[in-house]
Order: structure tokens, then sequence, then C-alpha cells
């Protein structure tokens, strides 16, 4: 039969996982931590279990868990939404957003992304039947180009994608940008997803800002987030959307026929472990430290660092040190210096090339420390 | 912006749990046991979190599962699946089904269900662009029409969705029946979906009838489990799907954009439950205990009791006790009697009504024995 996704091959994270395995190489590639959750979350979770809590939870998330949701965003970027109508627990980011397109996308509509973008998006829209619009952000400076967006949308558009702060490039929208973004999209339908899995993850004091914070947006807006990134749990699968109460209805339409409803033991014990005050508050400098750390150690060779401001993800640029196309230099760096990286040019559709590859700090010191003692020797 | 899913509401399931909360009914409704897993499988994810997996697992799942639920399928059905090319781990079978139509289902292909048949299936169809053909089973027996599949299926058909032991009407199919469908079949294209989520809750000495077990089958069939419903979690979300390489390749394509991975922990604690010889070998016997024991209690009552061969399901006509229709009469025996029950109309794409509800009897032999007691006053 033919292939619903005749381009698509499997995942970069998984290919560089693989490769990075195969040869004992340290693992900058994929973005996991390789260190521990908090013990109390495990707990937490172990007794959820105990108590029996074992059977399918309420479809939209167990209640405990969206009020702590809704509180956050609400103590965090003051907007209210509705735990009930507002907020649903999804199976992880990502199903969050396939769920997300499939709820709002009729075959023949446009959906914007903005290059480079996490390589989910485009086959979702694919599955949905929409076409994809592609406008690349400011190469070199990753950061949005507001007239190009605006010429994009047109009258078939329905939904626009951001990513703040941004894999891959690690950089963050400020709150200029998000009310420019607002302005250009208050006279337009437009829907839109702000992915914001990295939301706890952004440094030298700025603030991450939400679509949450601005009226204009959040009122047509799906807000993702992840607790898998934000409590070093990626393998637990559970996400968050919070959005207005008539595309929650659309979405969790999607939803129950997709995943129907979400691990019950993690929810519970995640409700739980966020009734301690504010746990993802300390995750800014603990994840500032690991970034200067890896930074550190590569000031003075032969990878130049860009900016990262946000994400728990460095980019630097290979064009001193080999003159591979970024994906040959991903597996070589992997097969022969022992550290696997994700090149850029799998975060674009024509696989763009700007000598650009990215490494994931979210590890252990040791491992970081590891991973520079090779690097330097390029 | 318009619906994707004009047509759906809030599952049949989630609204009786609901109305069944609110007026303390025994509910009957919804498929989910109120007992306890046991404790040891409890241990085995704890155990897992401990030993720190609580990161992404591989795309198509932990190792160990695979090669457990492909062992499972060598012993009890004489067919082998490739862990790595034709096993993958999903977020529960409704994910599965979900992904599986997702990657082979192009917008006006043909999609053969029969009626009554579980909820998710015809917004699945829908979602993915596909043309519902809906052929109903025979009224009264549930039995397979072969006459109305064959005349059903067009150079347009894709896909059948089977399902056997079959939710709501209990009843299963027998090898004659799969061999019926093997032949009727040989001369097409048509892939298979055979959803086997009730596999180990056969009665009277009957066997399951997997379409592993036959070549014809096998060879274009997503077969669909879940370990939710074989071990009491139905809130651990767990699901598998074997396939031939080729069909697993496409569907692993969506797979990684829907979900991406499946809850880490819980994949190795079932994995390394299932290294205790085989526990699901107790379940028709623990199952059909319960289905007589609700039997006998409802025998000289006015209910009409169906046979129930398979699954955790007992229909009952109910033209003896009401003329309301199977919807109202379930709202009726919530609020009222206090037993939620599911109108099997809510399987019917046309709400035909039959004068028949579906109970689950995965319950506590207390909470059988309380809704006895209720359902004898009808
Ligand atoms: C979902 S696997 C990849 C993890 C991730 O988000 C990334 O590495 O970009
Ligand atoms: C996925 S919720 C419903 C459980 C179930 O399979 C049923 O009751 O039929």
């Amino acid at each position: 039969f033919p292939s619903r996704l005749p381009n698509v091959g499997t995942t970069i994270f998984t290919v560089m996982s693989a490769l990075a395995a195969e040869h004992q190489a340290v693992n900058l590639g994929q973005g996991f931590p390789d260190f521990h959750c908090d013990p109390q979350l495990i707990d937490a979770v172990t007794r959820a279990m105990q108590a029996g809590h074992n059977q399918y939870p309420p479809m939209a998330g167990v209640p405990a868990l969206r009020q702590a949701v809704a509180s956050k965003i609400e103590a965090l970027h003051a907007r209210q939404y509705c735990p009930n109508a507002e907020i649903t627990i999804t199976a992880g980011a990502t199903q969050a957003i396939l769920t997300a397109i499939l709820a709002c996308v009729q075959p023949g509509d446009e959906v914007i992304v903005l290059e480079p973008c996490y390589d989910s998006y485009v086959p979702n829209i694919a599955l949905a039947g929409g076409v994809v619009v592609r406008v690349p952000l400011t190469p070199g400076s990753f950061r949005p180009d507001f007239a190009k967006i605006a010429a994009a949308i047109t009258p078939r558009t329905r939904l626009l994608i951001i990513n703040t702060p941004h894999n891959p490039s690690a950089t963050v929208w400020t709150a200029d940008d998000m009310r420019t973004l607002e302005e250009l999209l208050a006279p337009t339908d437009v829907l839109l997803i702000s992915d914001e899995v990295y939301e706890h993850m952004v440094f030298d004091g700025a603030e991450h800002q939400s679509a949450a914070r601005f009226a204009g947006l959040a009122e047509r807006a799906f807000i993702v987030s992840s607790f898998g990134k934000t409590f070093h749990v990626t393998g637990w699968k559970v996400g968050t959307v919070a959005a207005p109460a008539a595309m929650t209805a659309e979405f969790r339409k999607v939803h129950q026929f997709n995943v129907f409803t979400v691990n019950t033991p993690m929810q519970y014990g995640l409700a739980d472990y966020l009734q301690n005050p504010a746990p993802y508050l300390q995750l800014p400098a603990f994840y500032q430290a690991k970034r200067d750390l890896f930074r550190q150690g590569l000031e003075g060779s032969r990878l130049k660092l860009l900016p990262s401001t946000g994400s728990y993800f460095q980019c630097v640029d290979i064009s001193a040190v080999s003159d591979l196309n970024e994906a040959d230099f991903c597996q070589w760096l992997t097969r022969e210096i022992g550290v696997a990286a994700i090149p850029l040019s799998a975060f674009y559709g024509d696989g763009f090339d700007q000598r650009v590859v990215r490494f994931c700090f979210a590890k252990k010191d040791e491992t970081l420390r590891a991973a520079i003692e090779r690097l330097r020797t390029l």
C-alpha cells in the first residue's frame, strides 16, 4: 500500500542515539537527561500505584494535575485557565501537537512552520492533509522574521506553529517578539500552537514569554508543555495543553480517540509532587550551570559557540573544524571522536546546511567533561 | 474553525462513568476492573523507576518487552514475529488503532467496519480522510455475515477492522470464521486490523482465534492487544501491535510522530513481570467465574441474558423491563436503579436500537452482588 509519509524515515534522534550506543559515544544528540529525577517523584508514583490508581483516569486528565497546571500558569503568567474546560493532560508534547493539528487542520488548510523546526511538525501536518508553508527564521540569529511570516499568511492559513525556547537553536522569543506576533495575527483567524516544552530553561535572568501572557495570542493558542522535560523524566510521556474552551473541546474529541487517556499513576504522582512549592523554580539555575560548564569547556576550541539563551541545547558552528556537511559530520563525530550531535539540517525540509550542529547539555557534569575532552581534540 | 469531527461528542464511556459517579451508581458501564492488579507488577515498575529507567525508551518499545510479546504469540499461536521489525509497543490499543489507520488509509480509501463496533474506529477513519463502510454483524447472534462483508469490498477498500473477542457483544470468532475471512480476503489487497484486546478472556474451553494463527490474515494484519486489559491496569496505557515488517515500518513512521515512545517504567515493569510463567493463563478461569456469578445472579430476573463467550462484557435484552430506548434506559438505570450500563446503540453509526445493553463484569464479586441485588428489582 502507498505510504502516507513517503519522505519520512526514522527520526534523527533515534538514528543518532542508536549510532551513539553502537560506538559507545558520549550521547549529546537526542535531548534527554542522563541523570536521575528527584526520588520523591518516584515515591509519589509508587504511592499512587499502591493506592490503586491504575485504571483509566478521566479522559482529560486527573483533576488535581489539571488544577496544578492551571495554578502554575496563573502564578507565572497571570492568566486563568479553567482546569475542567481548558487544560488537558497528554501522552507527551508530541502527542499534544499531533492531536491539536488533527483537531483543527482540514485537508487543504495551510499551516506555517518556522524553520528550523522540530521534526514531527511537518509529518503531523501531512497526516492531517494540511499544506506545509515553510518560513525560515533569520539565518545566523534564528530570529523570527515577521515580515516573512506576514507575507506567508493567506486566507487559507489555519495555523502557525511557534516554539520558544527554541529547539534546535537555543534562542528565546522576547516580549516584543510576542507582541509583534500578537499584532500581526490580530486581524486574522489564524490559530497558534505554541510549543513551550523548554519553558523552565531560560538563562541569564531572561523570562520565558509564554503565549499565555498575551491575550491576543492566548485566545487562539494551544499552549503545549512537557513534564518529562521539566522533571527529568522524558520517558514518562506526560505533557499538557492549555487552550480556550472551544479549542479544547475540539482537541479532546481527537484526544479521546487517539490515546483516550494518559498514564494514571504518573498523573497522580506528578499532581502530588507539584504540591511542593514550585519544584521547577530551580531549573533555570540548574541548567544554566550546565550550559556554562559546557561552553567554558569548549572555549578556545575550534568549535564556534552560538548563543544559548534557552532550552537544554547548545549549537556550534563547525566550519573551522570540517568540510563535511552537518549530517556527515555528526556521523563522523560519533564514530571517530565519540560524541553524538544532531545536524541542524534535519530540522529543515530542504536539508539546508549552515554548518551548525546541536549538542544537548542535559547531562551529568562528568558526561559533559568527557565530551569536552573529546571535542577539544578537534 | 470548522470541526474535524462534527458528529462526535464525549465518548459514551466517559459520559456514563461521570453519571455513575454523580449518582453513586454501581458502575458496570465503562470497561475497567475495580480490583487491584498483582502487587508484584507494581513492584516491578517501582524497581524500574528506581533503576533509572525514566528517559525515552527506544521508539518501538523496550526490547525485552517486544521479545516477551513475540514469545507469547509464538507460544500461543505458533507464529514468529521478529521483535525488532514486527512488534511495536503503543500507548494503549486505542493509540495503536488510530496510528495503524493513519499509516495506511489515504483520503478516499474505503474502510469496512462491522457494526456494532468500538466507538473510536469511525472517528479514526474520518481523521485519516477515509470513507467508512458499515457492515452489520447479524442482528441477534452478532455473527459475521461473510456474504455482506464480501459484497462491501470494492477496488477502493483499503482496510477491514475486526474485533474478537468482541466488544460489545461478548461473542468470539471461531477458527472457521477466521478461515472463511482468510479465503475471502485472499484475492484482495485489503489490509486488516484485528483488535484482540480481550484475547485472554475466552470462556467454556474455547480458544482465542488470533489472526496470527492464519497465514493469509497474519500477512496483512495489524494485530492489536492491550496489557491494560490483561493485567488489570487499564490506566497504564500500554498496548502492542504485531504486523509484518513492511506494515510495521509504515506504522512506526506515524507512531514516532504521534506519541514517539511509550512510558518507560511501565514497559520495563511489564517485561520483568512477563518473565513469570505466563501470568495471563489464569485469566479465562478468573473471568469465567465472574461471568458465571453475574449470570447466575440475574437468572430469573426480567433481564434476558445473551450469551457471553469472550471479553469481560455481558449483554442483556431489556424488552421485558422497559419501553425506553437503550440510551434512555441506561440513563434511567443509572439514576433510578443505581447501576450504570452502556447502550449498544452507541456502537452503531445510525444509533440502531435492538433493546440490548452491555454490562462489564470486570468487578469485585461484592460489586457484582450489589449490582445484581439492584437489577433484580427491575
Ligand atoms: C522525542 S525524541 C527527541 C528529543 C528531543 O526533543 C530532541 O532531541 O530534540
Ligand atoms: C477506553 S474507555 C472504555 C473502555 C472500553 O473499552 C469499553 O468500555 O468498551
